[in-house]
């Protein structure tokens, strides 16, 4: 076969794979949000399926053959042009799925099957115990894994960088090290302050159908365009692509709070906004996806956070946000705007502030490397993290359901995955600041609602690329240098010293 | 290949077809429902993608080894038993699949969507020499179909036989004569009657959150299972099954008119009454699956004319519409129940009544097959279809959008269909005697809201038996006797007389 022959071939064969795959994001959907009850077992007859046939496109031996054929096809000056970006992505992809025999394929999809479902029912009584072994065969699995696929450092660096290609434990251990102890030192001064936000203010009087409202408009003046996505609610917010045109988010509602479903939807915009902003020429190909898990957070932090959780982003809103909620009417902006960005320590990762949420996240990186390492054992695992949670952040849980066993991503075999959260948290800081640099005075541009600057500026340095550059080298080209914890730091600092008068 | 695994592939291989084609039907659901505007263009690939697919499952040279090698596997005394009729169906799905050739397959997909363009650009501006070349040419390949796949009687025959098999324009033509001939003469006394219905009861102030309430209760008391299904809006309203578990209908909501919701609901219930009534355990294959058009109409009809329209349906909903209803607080029972019944000449075949309806229909069938047969040309066809109006009707269609261009059908090159719409009536009026015969008073259990022995006894005269009979034996076994217009024109008879006093 000529280079260019095999070349298209490849192209036409993977844009065929995701679309027939995206599918499956429409499933989900349906699944979480429309489907009746008694869909279930049908609907789990259709993944299977589904998988089938992706995985046998995916592994398809015709694959190795034109990926040998199309060399010399594309411009080798050129390595983060389309065809040279494609043609290394679709190599890394066939690679790894060559190396993983299909019998550990099936084993670890039946170990993550049946770990998420030992979870379930283990997780409400507390029993640990019951859980235990399918963790450790979890774990088994995964190190067996990372032998087949291979590392240079240790085997935990062959399960992150599916996650988060290019990363190693090597690379995130310094970063993380010097966040934690900042993070730990800036809580200890809030602690300290006489200031404190009334948290009342935020759990009052919401009423759904006006929070639908609010959530909507504040989503599309952001820049989530609802023409080609939707907002719904499910019990657990997600965002899914299901093709250009057509990127939807979740979210849910407590109509005696607003941060949940407000701030929910601001994330899952994020995470849509980045979607929506992948060229859709390409779709079906590495140049036309988003990149990897903590580029994707990123950008719903980023928004969530940085932008949502603002003073120029409050200044616009808030007016509205009394207009929809009459129990705002007594309350001051700077009340407001010190409520919703209250720092608490709390035992559960996904209702953390922005401040603690990073030892959450690096507590469970720790303590995933130190099983990976063989230097902790399941068994002694719960202690474990109990006493991180006493180290970072001062408080106890009260059961294994508060504690160790409230997050469903190791029962589904997804070790290696947590860190591309604070990864997240760090690429948007960094990301944010050098818009900032790049835009001038964001904060006043907030204050009149325009988003869009920013937007386009994401859309520029980040969701146009797609997977044309691993996440480091994104960041550095967007930015001008490799990631680190710096801007995060710097930016946590000057907010909180603010708020608190620290 | 003995002839058990043979059986055993051929099975394992046509439900895993059908569990993925059964995507198609969410992705069409959710086309008409849920989808934003822009998701338009991706969709449009997921239908091909997944259209090539099962294309190409549908037709795997290995159906045809194994059909060839599981002889002899089921009991030959047992015609109708899951494993005879599975591989019949399978073997006539597949032949009519294989006689096709593959370029014939292609120009008629791309000419019926050529057709339907057309059409939809000609219709608003009553162009009919715009639409005519594309309807021609429609016609010529449906021909050369006809002459592929082979016939006893003449070309029509094995374009009916796709849609309901074992029917030909021989068994169809004297039944339908005699069913216009007496519907003719009806619709000339009811003319004659001196009493008239009051139309204005219908189009009152109906506000669309009580109808929805309204649809959904009543769908959910004649037995659709709204825990296995969903009631949404759509513009044109179809029922849909996803799969056991999850069949789904939709309607369509006129704030000032209760018929046009209300009436679709139920419709729509009846057809998906019976996917939900198809035995689960023989999904994806032909023991599992609805028989024919015909036979699916006549569910949907049997419900909506033969139950809905009844005088003991109204006698137990209509003190609730009237709680629902506020416009109904003067109107008395019999006046509601004489309106909902009104029987007037019209245009338009969807708005028809229970008794012109089929003339409509007929119109249609004469029409279309005069045009196979070769006795009548397009150039002709809008100047047949006014005079048939008239002749069946008394009345003038004003334009071609009003007349010869309303359906959708033959611009997508369906032809064949239209009479099973009426086979639907006439199927239905027959299994209706047949239930009440074996029931007792059917119209008293409906006035006491009771519709579950009807129900019950559809489960299991037709909806347990998916396609293990051609649908000329099924009602003959549910009724005993062939199907002919006797029930349909007894039936229409009583009640009008009845009702108009005639």
């Amino acid at each position: 076969m000529p280079p260019k022959e095999a070349y298209d071939w490849l192209k036409a064969h993977h844009v065929e794979t995701s679309v027939l795959e995206s599918m499956g994001a429409l499933l989900h959907w349906d699944q979480s949000t429309m489907m009746p009850g008694a869909g279930h077992g049908h609907r789990s007859e259709q993944f299977a399926a589904l998988a089938k046939l992706t995985h046998e496109r995916r592994s398809d031996p015709r694959i190795g053959d034109a990926l040998a054929a199309c060399g010399g096809y594309w411009d080798e000056r050129d390595p983060i042009g389309v065809e040279a970006a494609n043609v290394r992505e679709w190599m890394r992809a066939f690679e790894r799925a060559t190396k993983i025999p299909s019998d550990l394929a099936v084993a670890l999809a039946r170990a993550a099957s049946d770990g998420e479902t030992a979870w379930k029912r283990a997780r409400p009584d507390n029993d640990w115990k019951a859980f235990q072994p399918y963790l450790d065969e979890l774990i088994r699995l995964r190190r067996e894994e990372a032998e087949a696929v291979g590392y240079q450092g240790e085997p935990y660096d062959a399960l992150l960088d599916e996650y988060e290609h290019g990363e190693t434990a090597a690379t995130l251990e310094p970063m993380f090290r010097e966040l934690r102890h900042e993070i730990v030192n800036l809580l200890d001064s809030i602690k300290g302050s006489s200031r404190a936000p009334d948290p009342s203010i935020l759990n009052n009087d919401y009423p759904t159908s006006a929070q639908k409202q609010f959530c909507r408009q504040v989503a599309q003046a952001v820049g989530y365009d609802l023409k080609a996505g939707r907002l719904d609610a499910t019990a657990h917010p997600f965002s899914t692509r299901i093709g250009p045109g057509d990127v939807r988010i979740t979210t849910r509602y407590n109509e005696h709070n607003l941060s949940e479903a407000l701030f929910g939807t601001i994330h899952e915009a994020g995470h849509a906004m980045y979607s929506q902003g992948l060229p859709a020429e390409h779709f079906g190909t590495p140049s036309g996806v988003s990149v990897s898990l903590g580029i994707h957070e990123s950008q719903s932090r980023l928004w969530e956070n940085l932008v949502g959780h603002s003073a120029g982003f409050w200044r616009h809103f808030f007016p509205q946000a009394r207009d929809f909620f009459p129990c705002l009417k007594d309350v001051s902006e700077s009340a407001f705007l010190f409520a919703v960005n209250e720092v608490q320590p709390t035992l559960i990762r996904v209702e953390a502030d922005e401040v603690t949420y990073n030892l959450h996240v690096m507590l469970r990186f720790e303590l995933e490397l130190a099983l990976l390492r063989g230097d902790l054992s399941t068994t002694d695992l719960p202690a474990a993290w109990d006493e991180k949670m006493r180290d970072f952040l001062g408080i106890t849980p009260p059961d294994f359901a508060q504690g160790v066993m409230q997050d469903v991503h190791w029962s589904a075999g997804l070790i290696g995955y947590f860190p591309t959260y604070s990864l997240g948290n760090l690429y948007a800081a960094q990301l944010f600041e050098a818009a900032s640099k790049a835009l001038g005075d964001i904060e006043s541009q907030f204050e009149r609602g325009n988003f869009s600057p920013l937007l386009s500026w994401l859309r520029e340095n980040v969701h146009i690329w797609g997977s044309r550059m691993a996440p480091r080298e994104l960041v550095r080209k967007a930015t001008g240098y490799e990631p680190d914890s710096g801007a995060l730091i710097r930016g946590l600092k000057s907010k909180y010293a603010q708020l608190y008068g620290i």
